[in-house]
């Protein structure tokens, strides 16, 4: 197998329950970008308000020691792919998202910057569905309408992020998170899935996969029962599924 | 404003928590089909598993007085649909319920039946959201890519169904339904969207809209505060919005 340039840490959402933005993960963060990177490119398309979003990352990336530039503010969006030194795309809805990839041309650039020059990129909640094979298992409202929902690629699988267990005691009828994910396996070639509970994140490092964080994941394989993995699990084998 | 022939009872949910399959409006159905209609074709594109799923609907159908006919078995589901004499879509999963009427070319044909020869036309969850102007706002995983999010357009709004307010006491950081919809309508020339608890349905007879059932539903309009309608209210008014 040849071995890959990609650097990816895809984490399952930006904000924990009492904690501040990228709190939970920053020392993940800072261990994955190390000190060569000066400066990270933050992509705001999923949410309506990028100044604002950009404001939010802007000073929680110098808090950290890295410089940030927000790729809305950029005349020339691709240039500003091809110039990064790496990439952060941060959460919100994955439809708006992901058109807005196709819509400025960047799923080429970011790409290329990733498998061929080995930049790091960092994806959060949205950012993590978009780095996968396709946004099939995002749990956002359909509120745009993407050319398609072909994402990154940079892994071979899908994520769920935010995953959640079903509720014993709700009385909601509406379909729980493991039988949406099941469902989408009913579908012909669909590819693995991991379940990412709120906390949980995966460093791919070339051709390794490791589970990070707090919480367990849930891997979800077509035709076969659900798995349940402590951090520290070893997903290459997923690289390569 | 010309009065349509459109007969419609969109219903948020098929089952509640603790009641059988359609049972909380089994009466509802039975008004709102009368004693002129003999057979109901049903279209059970939703589920995976379409035999089953005609099976339950024929099932429930027979016990309320109707024979029921499934689209599915149909050598040509157009010409089922031309002449079909009342229509049920059930519920499952948005996306791949909208692909398969666009792939049968279904999208034209029901609408001529309803608005032109004004037959009577059952939603339940999915079945409800097709029928309005987009799929936008369904909670289903997009697990397949129809060709377009635009649905039937029975009634210019949108509705989402199986409601669900904010749990106040979650830790989970997922968006709230609330917000989903409030970003739906941060995108331009978005239409109101109905929010459906558990329990409500709407019955459209031309150009009358009467909420039915025995839950409250909520009203999300463009720039406006969200709100609340009992049982009973008149959304006529939402048919010409």
């Amino acid at each position: 197998m040849m071995t890959l340039k990609r650097h990816l840490l895809l984490i399952s959402n930006s904000t924990l329950h009492g904690g501040g933005y990228l709190e939970h993960c920053q020392e993940h963060i800072q261990k994955f970008l190390g000190v060569q990177v000066k400066r990270v490119l933050f992509v705001p398309y999923a949410l309506h308000d990028r100044d604002d979003y950009a404001r939010t990352a802007r000073q929680k990336f110098e808090s950290l020691g890295y410089g940030l530039d927000s790729i809305h503010e950029a005349v020339d969006p691709v240039e500003a792919v091809q110039k990064s030194e790496a990439i952060f795309i941060g959460g919100g809805n994955t439809f708006r998202l992901l058109k807005a990839l196709y819509d400025n041309g960047l799923i080429p650039a970011i790409r290329k910057r990733v498998f061929e020059d080995g930049i790091p990129y960092i994806g959060s909640s949205a950012g993590t569905n978009v780095a996968t094979v396709s946004i099939n298992t995002t749990n956002d409202m359909p509120i745009v309408y993407p050319p398609s929902l072909l994402a990154l690629g940079l892994v071979a699988f899908n994520i769920n992020p935010h995953y959640l267990d079903a509720d014993v005691n709700s009385r909601h009828m509406g379909e729980t998170r493991e039988q949406r994910i099941s469902q989408y396996h009913e579908e012909p070639d669909t590819p693995p899935v991991l379940g990412f509970r709120e906390g949980c994140m995966l460093l791919v490092e070339g051709n390794k996969a490791t589970l990070l964080g707090k919480t367990k994941a849930r891997l979800f394989l077509r035709d076969k029962e659900p798995t349940e993995h402590e951090p520290g699990h070893d997903f290459s084998f997923l690289l390569d599924y």
